[in-house]
């Protein structure tokens, strides 16, 4: 179990606490005492000793025997070195170094035999070999989930007699029809509840209230062991992941939250939760899911698992197998991995990345748990085409759905606040009960909130066939009309009943998510979201529908009516309302169009898609610039340097820099002029993860910069050896020692080799867009600051994302690493 | 027209001219005559003077006034100001720092007024509209080759009698059989050249004669025309423009390669050299047109225009616009521009790129070229799915497929070489018509070779029907057999012949392409190689089918003969065998499947299809590193740092920098000692487009760099302007000029503001690898090395490619840069 608080806002306190606080603690206690120092890379950092510094690749390439030996320093590593603390920034340009040279060692060792040559190849494999292992990792997990999901969905109406372990379409086989809708023919072994506890027979009476009851007492069961599961054993298994995904791919480590207990809880506590009835998917924690998969398989493979860059590739990779399992859409998986969660996409990990959707969906496939052929989830085959006169209701659907979703982030994260900051926040299990309650009361009444949100979407963005009897495909199809050749013509008394109901549904559903996603379990966005805009898309396709059959003689809806055919598809409006919805509330556009058309099979609607996704991204951004994610990012204050926010505003390095005006100088070692002594108490005083190294006191031109840890390990290194390095003992950073120190006096301790002599610098005057630039680009942890070649003071990402939020005059009050 | 060199082989030597052999003048002139300079930022450069430099934002917030005027000044630019040099490197910093300020003054404007509002949306919307125009561009251009080449291909065949300008099958189109196949039927306008020029009852007579006669006349006619035209009018229209492409993306310029003449020409000769048979296709060329509609149209928004960074996010756009008209493949062609051809592409790009590609597949849907209902163009439906089993002959094509790859890149490369370096590359006319006269003589006899290359592909993609009646889906149906429930069992003599006709069209095909890419007409390569890939798997396909049928009762084979079903269809192995081959040559992965199911409609035959292209992909890595794209860059010494390749070398920047060991020191300037005449005679006596200023001779620590245009314009205006600058004037770069001097002497000149203060610097121990990954994702045009704050030395993009051509130990004379 992962040592850490039993709740995520606690937890995220915390974090705030050991970031924020120790900082200002910092700052505080060394104001007081030394004050000769200023922040330097403050709260980052820790790095092991065995990092070797980037700069140090000189002496490398001389005696190649001395690097061989930290190779094996790299291999004999104690557990726990090689890592950063929890929430910490990684510095992937240090990461990629060390990979570079790990990977150099290995192919230099590679000719010294047959092992080693078979080592090198495994190595050059592994990263293949990993994602495959977890793309069926991800197979699996999720098909486990969707079974358990489905069987538990199925006992809040009814158990298969005998065979309890069977959910209702396995109980039903030997039947053909397993529709939804068509209640119970042909099932001999299903038994609802009320059929098992007596015979009704009086009209309206008891078996109603008794289903009613025994599905709300489920909801409830089920909702209480998922929260206290969550609560108990995994806090971060709530929530659906995927901002915490993109903050960690971003290069942060949140320790845990990728761990084999989230993994378990999640799982199990996710198919808990969908079963509950609430208004929540399981698709957005199946990333999440996989994610943990990739993280706890990358440990297989030290290349991945002791390198934070490297591992990010593997996650990257398990984002993208998380999507393909969720909707069976690998490519679309690999999109929404690029577009949406990750950060450094090289173009190795996205075929990695595709390989390991691939895996993902075809061990899925194998596996089959929906029991069908089609690999899609909502296979749709319509059989007319769409024409250019619907792009109008259209993109209708695309301002709706931009509406929806930005109206849907504003009012979330409005409640999310609430929840921070009230009473609320300190009972989430009575809020998850609360919320059930209402959910089930509610929903059951009406069929299409009662029957699973994922079915609801199956239902609606399906084509009525003559077979079909629901209510929604109730259309008054022998009419005696002069027009005899008119397939579906005018709507039915069932389909007035059902957009009645289709409406109650649609209000229900938007409020209800706006409470359910941020409550304390395992809860997806895509299956809601996509639900509302098919409900609105379906609404106004037969809205249209019935306009083109009223108006079928017109000019402009002639050629829409053709002999045997229906006129307008209310199906196909289904499905762009659900991509539609889904792009207002996440922004995705060619992963969102790449999945709808792999979920629906549909590769001649892309234009439609294309339409209602651009449309509702531009509208979404004009009511609020930021998608879902980003925003529950922001709203928990995660060190997150979005790639596609614009730095707008005009300052300079020398703005954003520690030290401030006032703040005392820069706390900096000299390069030959300070005795272990004063580094010694430097150390005790401060909390600063990384010193520069300059010239000297008077002339501060920068030589280098010297990580916390590598240097207490040298000098507590130096103290124990018997080379009589005493506390007046000159720490020299140079290359060669003077002749005149070491004859007489104490003995030399010689530094050179832990100093990174290539820190990355930029000028005081640079722009602080350029600035941004390079940080995203390269992955950098902090920079140096110099005027003249003089150094003036360290830029880290957390000053960056500070300096950010002022200017932007938001309160940064919830900027936890303030 | 261009007012370049009439060939290409002769551009690129004057481009080696121009960019080599100058910078060796610089140096034997700068030794001989001063000795005090070695070389700065050499043959790069010459960046605008409007083009305000990163730094000097603070004085930008500071004083909007000065900066108003600063955008009227840009507003105001003369031609060819604002603009690179042909064949120099981009500055993508300063550029993006250039459109960040430009679009920061127009937010500023808009809100003076409702005209600056209505401006500021104008151009905010202005690159969603470009890139519409260019789809929409590239649709048309699509749709118009499209028509021309069937015609003109039909013409080598005959004539539509009264109705010339109609191809065979808008002729035939009162027939409803087209079917390649099956000759002359039903078609009464539709002359072949025998029946117009005779009546031939003899067997195997001269009507033989006569078609083969007039297919290899029309064949060189054609091929002489396409050739002039290239020659004469527009040299860079030849070959398929993706390498140069791919170069120009990462930032080089090479002026005239996207104009309207080489649009005009490549267009007008891509039909002509695709209707003379050549083993070529005019696939990659649209990728070529495309982008130069995205040039042309980029010029009519000055956002894009005007700057070379935002021109390339167009280009990328079009790239993938070009793809999709060639393939009807929208994502497949976002995602081959992301993959294979572009080199920065942010999310704001890839959304773009997906709406032009759409545009561009609407519009040549909306045109309808081909005559049919369906997107695609091979478009398959095959009736059975595939076995787990077959995945070993699809990994066997995989493999097959890289080992052509290979194979062909190899002998290719090594065929382009010799035409450089012997007689033969003075003579592209002849070459081509050689070239020509030889696959015609050879191609007409077999039918597979004899028709158009792409439908030859979907020939062999097809499933056979029952009313097929071509040799390849000759099979004894109806065998009285006690299996009668089987449909399709044994082959019939027709696939025997087939397969023999097959196997010289594949050997035909291998060997003439080789010849093929490379000759001085537009080619592309995805037609050719997957023909050669479906020639391939057709036979592999046919081959096992045979297998399986003759061993159906084994238990491998059990499950996959089932009643009323073909047991195997080779049409899908002549699929995956296109995607190997295709995969082979390009080495594309997620791009080339994307395609490939695009192009067939294949939505379920993605897991054969990844195989095959992953097994292509690994197997071509390991018999030869690069693509064919790469390959060609590499010959022609274009200056592209691949993001794919890994700097795996040890040496640091002190190795890279110029000046070198041995060189005189480098040229720089100060920040306060100089006067007016020294400054001019170093621009007069080198050809250095920047130099970085220091602050004294003595303490060489960097201030900043200037560029010499605007050194040299400043120079020139403060001559003219009645200060009283004289020559032994002294130079400010600093911030405030010393009373002392003012009084007395001659009054100064301050250059303060034409200053760069933030250039990139990094140590002289910064890893190469390091310095490549910041040339690669900052784009930098150059960077300064520096030494515990001292200048020591510059490296250029151009200096890293060098070293790294000199590491691997290649020949680096081909290198034009030098």
């Amino acid at each position: 179990m992962d040592p850490s608080p039993n709740e995520q806002n606690v937890l995220l306190e915390s974090m705030a606490k050991r970031g924020g606080v120790q900082q200002t603690t910092n700052y505080q206690s060394l104001n007081g005492r030394t004050s000769n120092c200023s922040s330097t890379s403050s709260d980052e950092d820790m790095i092991d000793i065995a990092a070797e510094t980037p700069g140090d690749y000189s002496h490398l390439s001389d005696h190649s025997q001395g690097s061989t030996n930290l190779m094996d320093t790299q291999d004999d590593l104690p557990p726990g070195i090689g890592q950063y603390d929890d929430f910490h920034t990684i510095d992937w340009l240090r990461d990629i170094a060390r990979e570079r040279m790990r990977h150099r060692q290995l192919v230099k060792k590679s000719k010294e035999g047959l092992w080693q040559k078979i080592k090198s190849a495994h190595d050059a494999w592994s990263g293949w070999l990993c994602v495959v292992l977890v793309g069926c990792a991800a197979g699996v997990s999720a098909a486990i989930i969707d079974v358990g999901a489905t069987w538990m969905s199925d006992i809040k109406n009814g158990i298969c007699l005998g065979r309890f372990w069977f959910n209702r379409e396995q109980c039903c086989w030997a039947a053909n029809d397993t529709f939804v809708t068509k209640e119970d023919e042909g099932c001999k072994q299903w038994f609802t509840w009320p059929e098992l506890f007596g015979d009704f027979n009086e009209p309206m009476g008891g078996e109603y209230v008794i289903s009613y009851v025994m599905y709300v007492v489920w909801s409830m069961v089920f909702a209480t062991l998922a929260v206290m599961l969550v609560r108990v054993f995994a806090p971060y298994a709530c929530g659906s992941g995927i901002p915490e995904i993109k903050t960690i791919l971003s290069g942060f480590i949140i320790r845990g939250y990728l761990g084999k207990w989230t993994l378990l809880i999640k799982s199990v506590t996710m198919m808990l939760a969908v079963s509950a009835g609430l208004s929540l998917g399981k698709e957005g924690p199946l990333v999440h899911v996989a994610a943990c998969c990739g993280n706890i398989f990358s440990y297989m493979f030290p290349k991945y698992g002791r390198n934070e860059a490297k591992k990010r590739e593997i996650l990257s990779a398990a984002a993208a197998a998380g999507v393909s399992v969720a909707f069976g859409a690998p490519i679309g998986g690999v999109l929404f991995s690029l577009e949406e969660v990750s950060y450094y996409f090289p173009l190795k990990t996205l075929w990695r990345s595709f390989f390991c959707a691939l895996a993902a969906a075809f061990i899925l496939r194998s596996i089959n748990p929906f029991g069908n052929d089609h690999l899609v989830m909502f296979y749709v085959q319509y059989t007319n085409p769409w024409y250019l006169i619907e792009l109008i209701p259209f993109t209708l659907l695309g301002i709706l759905g931009g509406v929806f979703g930005a109206l849907f982030i504003k009012f979330n994260i409005k409640w999310c606040k609430i929840r921070k900051s009230t009473i609320l926040g300190k009972y989430p299990i009575i809020e998850v009960l609360g919320v059930t309650l209402v959910t089930a009361l509610i929903a059951y009444p009406n069929p299409y909130t009662r029957m699973n949100t994922s079915e609801l979407i199956r239902l609606l963005v399906r084509q009525c066939g003559h077979e079909d009897e629901n209510d929604l495909c109730d259309y008054q199809r022998n009419v005696t009309n002069i027009n005899v050749d008119l397939e579906s013509v005018f709507a039915g008394p069932g389909i007035r009943t059902a957009l009645w109901q289709l409406t109650l549904a649609l209000i229900f559903k938007m409020v209800i998510t706006v409470f359910t996603f941020g409550i304390k379990v395992p809860a997806g966005l895509f299956i809601p979201s996509m639900a509302v805009g098919a409900i609105a898309g379906r609404m106004i396709g037969i809205g249209v529908e019935q306009l083109v059959v009223t108006h079928r003689l017109a000019p402009v809806f002639k050629d829409m009516c053709k002999t045997g055919q229906t006129c307008v598809t209310p199906g196909l409006y289904a499905m762009v309302g659900a991509a539609a919805a889904l792009g207002g509330v996440t922004r995705m556009t060619v992963s969102l169009v790449v999945i709808m058309f792999e979920l629906t099979g549909g590769l001649q609607y892309i234009v439609p898609l294309m339409v209602a996704a651009m449309a509702s991204k531009w509208i979404g951004d004009a009511m609020g610039k930021r998608g879902i994610y980003d925003a529950h990012i922001d709203l928990n204050g995660y060190p997150f340097l979005d790639s596609k926010d614009e730095f707008t505003h005009t300052s300079i390095a020398a703005d954003v820099m520690r030290p401030r005006r006032n703040d005392p100088p820069l706390c900096v070692l000299t390069q030959d002029s300070m005795v272990v002594e004063d580094v010694e108490a430097i150390l005790r005083d401060t909390e600063y993860n990384s010193f520069p190294v300059v010239v000297s006191k008077e002339s501060q031109y920068l030589v280098g910069l010297v990580l916390r840890k590598d240097l207490s390990l040298a000098l507590a290194s130096a103290r124990q050896t018997p080379d009589g390095v005493v506390s007046n003992s000159v720490l020299y950073f140079t290359n060669s020692v003077p002749v005149t120190t070491v004859v007489g006096g104490p003995s030399p301790l010689k530094l050179r080799k832990i100093l990174d002599l290539a820190p990355i610098t930029i000028t005081d005057q640079t722009p602080v867009e350029t600035v941004v630039e390079m940080f995203r680009k390269l992955g950098l942890r902090q920079t140096l600051v110099t005027h003249n070649g003089r150094l003036l003071g360290i830029i880290t990402k957390k000053d960056i994302l500070l300096h950010w939020n002022e200017l932007d005059s938001q309160d940064s009050e919830n900027v936890f690493f303030k």
